[in-house]
Parts: C-alpha cells; structure tokens; sequence
C-alpha cells in the first residue's frame, strides 16, 4: 500500500491520456478533483493487485458518459461516490476497495477521487488497460463478473439502482440512456466482485504505468529529449507516424464522439497518409485503403513537440502529432475477449491481428 | 372485501375503456390476462378505499410504455409482479394491496392480475380517474406521495432500482427511456404509501364505475337501446358530437401516440366539425378553432352503434363515432392538479374551465 501525492498526480494524468488512446474523457478535470481532496486532508491510497485479500469486496466505480460533455459540466465528485454508496445500501455490505473502470483521461483519475472520499484504497490497475467506449468492455466483465447490481446516480440526487440485468450488454444500454437523460454524465458503480477475481481479471498496474510514463514525458521535456520515444520505451509499441492532421469529421451521437482523423507524414514519413477512425477512442489506422493497426492495440495521438496527449474531441485540424501504437495487455488478446473489444465488436469486418512492433 | 369473478371482466373493460379517454392500451388483452388468472384457480379480491387500515402498505403497480407497442408485444404478465416484488426486496416489507394506476384500457386490468398472482387485495380506485400519457399525473404523486423507491422491470428479467429521485417528472423523465430501451412496454412499480394517504388521494370507486358503464353499454345493446345515453346515464356528462372521423394524423414518438383527428357530424350535427388532439389519450377538442373542452376532462370516442371505445391508436379514417364529455373527478380539479394535469401541462395555453354539462 503506499500513498498517491500531488507531485504525482501531473505524471498520472498525462501518462493515463496517453493510454486513453483519445478517450476517457478530460484528465485535467480528473486531475483537479483529484487535487482538491489532498488538499482537504484526504488521503488516496493504493493497492497492488497481490495485496488484494480473497474475500475483500470490490467495486468497480468512475464516471460514465460523453467525455465531450463533460468539458461544460464539471463532475461534482458527488455523483460516482453516491453510485457506489447506493450500492453499499443495496448490498447491506461496505465496499474495501475501489477497482478503476479504465485507464483513460478523466476516469483514471475518478477512482482516486471516490477512494479518497470513501477514505478506502483503489487498486493499481484498471479493467481496460486502456480506454474503451462500451461498459461490457471491462474485463471484470469480459470474464464472468456480475453486471448487476449497478447503480448510477447524477449530482442532482438522482439515484437507481439496476437489481438484475440479462448481461453485461443490456446494462450498457439501460445505462446509456439514463446517463444521456441525466445531462450526459452520471457516476456508475456495478461489477461487485470478491478478492480472488478481481485479482485475476485486473490489468495490473496500469496506474504505475501512467505514472511511469507522464515522469518519462515530463523527463524528456526538461532535457529537449523526444517525449515519443520516452513513451515508447516505458509503454512499448512505435510510432506509426509523425505528421499533421489534415482533416477531423467528428460528430456526437448517443452519447459517444465519432469520427475520422486524416493525418498527414511529415520529414522522414513525407508523402504517407493515414486515417484513423474513433469512437470516444481511436478504434483503427487505414493506411492505402487497408486497416493496419486496430483495437484492442493502443492507438495514441501526441503533441510531437510536448508528447502531450490529444484526446479525440480536442484534435483539431494543423495540429502537429505523433501517432504511437503500443500492444494491448495479455488479457484482452484471447477469444473471449476480442469478442468484446475486438474490431467485429466496432462492426470492422477485420480480423485482429496483433501488433507487431 | 369482494371478489372479481370471469363474468365482470367483459364489462370492466369496456368501461375501463371509455374512462380511458382514448389511451391506456388496450383492455382486451388485459381483460384476457385477467381471464388467465381466475382460470389458473387464483383470485382477484378487490376492497373499497374506506377498508384500507391506516398502517397498510400500498404500492401504485402497472404498465409503462406506449399501447401501440403493447399490440404486437403481448405482456407476458412476469414483468409487473417482478417490479412489485423488487420493490419488496428494496424496502424489506411486504405490500397489502395494490393501488390501481389509472383507469383506462390495459392498465385498469393489470392490477387485476398483479393482485391475483401476488395474492393479495386491489383497491377499487385508481391515481388518474381516467388515463393520462405521463407518470406523475397520479393523484398519489400529485398529492405528495413519494416517487422513490420505484422499480422497472422487463420480461427478460431486467430490474432497475430507483433509489432516489429529484421529483415525479424526473421519474417520468428516466423511466420512459429505460421503458423504450427495454422494447417499448415494462413493468412499473412507484408511489409507496401507507393506507391512511391512500384513502385521501386515491380517487374511489373507479373500479366499480368501470363495470357498471360496461354493464349499461351491454345492456343496450342487447335491448337495442342507445349505447352512449347509457355511459352517460352512468358516468355522468354528454354527447358532445354524433358523427365520422374524417382525418387521422397520428405519430409515435418517445413512445407516445401522438396526433389530431377530425370529426364531422352526422344527423342533428351534420354541418358541424370538430379536432381532437391527443397524445396517447384524448386532450383537447376544438371546435371553430376555439378550444371547447380539454383536459383533465374526459373526452372519449365510442362507436355509434355498439358504444365500443375508441383508442387513439385504432380510430380510423370513416368510423362513425360520438364523442363523449364527462366531467372529471374532483380531485384533478384542484390548482394544484391542475398544474400537473391541466392544458398547461401539455403545452396549451388555455386555462381549464369545468365542463358544464
């Protein structure tokens, strides 16, 4: 167990952009919450996966929603740990542990938030190791935990909780609109799980990992190193391109940004034109009409001068990027989990076929 | 304390019909799960509102969703009691009887079921008087009672919780999506209250109203009497016009039947021509361009000849029909019922005036 303190807390949130793969929503908002309560007292403690005890009672907790929403209306912090506390009530049972929803932009940082507030530990580790667009996309879910309960509550004081659902899908959907119905961003709470699986299902480690990375980015930009390759050589993967967007379609439906990026290659890439398509997250890479680099890999846009993260619904035309793809962790590699987040799960017709690097 | 026997059905839902002002579903197939009930050996007690004990435990139960989409999904029955029953979890006690929502077509029936298989009593009243399209227009809620705890549930077994909420249009609000999502027809469960809130805001005696219009249409038509003297023999007001539905526009939206018919009258009313606009059910009649009646007062279509009710998802182009006006219960003629439930609330800027009849 050890302590996360506000000297980490700019590290963490540019490394858990880049992990984002454009998605997950605004870290800086995640970082300021985040910053507020160890500036009230409150103490956000971590977990390693091992430390987790068998018969502890986890909870999976974060933010849900549009991250473009999310811009205009700041989470007050109320409603995710409301989520988890209506379903403490629902259980009759405390939760020991907050297990964080994914590794991306604001929702790396919610669960410290929630940990704090509830002054339990979270986990280093996430269900993701990634950001992902859907519910059902976290591995907790992906192999066997319960969808339900769950509960979802605004800042307005609304508050359900779902008793029993059909699957992990269903919750998705029900979630989904409530959450757009609620203004676009809701705190959720769901995948109630004891030690022993989540221990198993977990991507460990994924926030010594953000936090490795943004102090390897911050690293390179005080000694005019490439932050790029400072990403590359703690997170694995290459760069794909450096170059320039030269066009972004983005519209928001249901909830989700979606679009395509065109990027053009710039010195030693001159003359390559690649597309990306994304859905809150960067999805695929076409380069010559042919997809070659899809989900569950890591697609991640940088500022090629800053490495600094560039989320899907702040790109923007002229921008000046690196286009890093990095491998996707182990546990979303197998059937099962491909079903769920691989490119047929996105209505790709494409098989996956793992990053080589 | 009294028993519904096979023998009641017909007429209660012809009834149940007429009060419905053109919405509620449809009564038949409600009338035909009821006949299920008592068939399979179970009964349907029903009490009058001055038995309800101070210290009973009340719940509003019924369906939610739009008719049209009740005609080609069947309710499979499950999913009502469900909503019922995870209230009961919820709060850990055991309702004592069920208070009807509204009576109109399907949904003055389903009580009747839910009473049956739950096996325990249903009053004879209801929260509308008539049907209205949104769920905080029941007198329970409108009086006061509590939205929250509530419980949706499907047929495939989803069950959603809602543990708190800002007000009864937030309740409307999220609960009609998830009602949507869920295929267009759920389970409801809300306005928990204790028998002595009941008996004050419960409209009495609609139950036994219903069946005794049915009763007076049946035996009109065997007589070869006038059907629509006989509803209004009964339910009180009158025949507003005699004619033919010469133009429907109607649409679906968010689940509600929405639209305008136009009628013309016939014999003594030949020359005359009306609209009618509605949503689900019947809201306002204009005549030369002025509004005559509107809601909270019934409007309601019969067919000339066997005084069959209408629904605003059947009516057609050349029905001959008469339109009848009835003036409503008391309780919905309150400002502050009128606030939720007069033109105002559905978007008319025309202040109530009583029927005068």
């Amino acid at each position: 167990m050890w302590q996360i303190t506000e000297d980490d807390l700019v590290p963490t949130a540019i490394g858990a952009g880049i992990l984002g793969t454009g998605g997950g929503g605004n870290p800086y908002l995640g970082r300021l919450r985040a910053r507020e309560q160890l500036r009230a007292g409150r103490q956000i403690r971590v977990i390693d996966p091992t430390e987790i005890a068998d018969d502890d009672l986890l909870v999976v907790a974060g933010g849900m929603g549009s991250p473009v929403v999310a811009y205009e209306k700041i989470p007050g912090g109320g409603e995710e740990t409301d989520a988890v506390r209506a379903l403490e009530r629902h259980l009759g049972r405390k939760f020991t542990a907050i297990a964080p929803f994914e590794m991306g932009g604001g929702n790396s940082m919610v669960p410290l938030v929630i940990g704090a507030i509830l002054d339990i530990p979270i986990v280093d580790g996430d269900g993701m190791g990634r950001a992902f667009p859907e519910l059902q996309m976290i591995t907790y879910l992906i192999y066997g935990g319960n969808p339900s309960p769950a509960a979802l509550a605004d800042e307005r004081g609304n508050r359900i909780v779902v008793d029993q659902i059909v699957d992990s899908k269903w919750l998705e959907r029900l979630l989904r609109s409530t959450t757009i119905d609620m203004g676009g961003h809701a705190g959720l709470a769901t995948a109630v799980m004891d030690g022993a699986f989540c221990r198993t299902t977990i991507i460990p480690n994924t926030l010594t990992l953000a936090k490795d990375i943004g102090d390897a980015v911050l690293a390179a930009r005080q000694h005019h190193g490439d932050p790029s390759e400072a990403v590359l050589g703690v997170a694995g993967g290459r760069r794909y391109l450096r170059g320039k967007v030269t066009d972004v379609e983005r519209r928001t439906a249901r909830g989700f940004a979606r679009g395509r990026l065109v990027l053009e290659g710039t010195g030693e890439d001159a003359g390559r034109r690649i597309e990306i398509d994304f859905q809150n997250e960067n999805l695929l890479i076409r380069e010559d009409g042919e997809p070659t680099v899809t989900v569950p890999d890591l697609i991640t846009l940088v500022t090629t001068d800053e490495g600094e993260p560039i989320t899907t619904e702040l790109v923007r035309y002229g921008l000046r990027a690196d286009v890093l793809v990095i491998p996707c962790p182990d546990l979303l590699k197998t059937s099962r989990a491909l079903e769920v987040v691989g490119p047929a799960a996105f209505g790709y017709e494409v098989d996956y076929r793992p990053l080589a690097v």
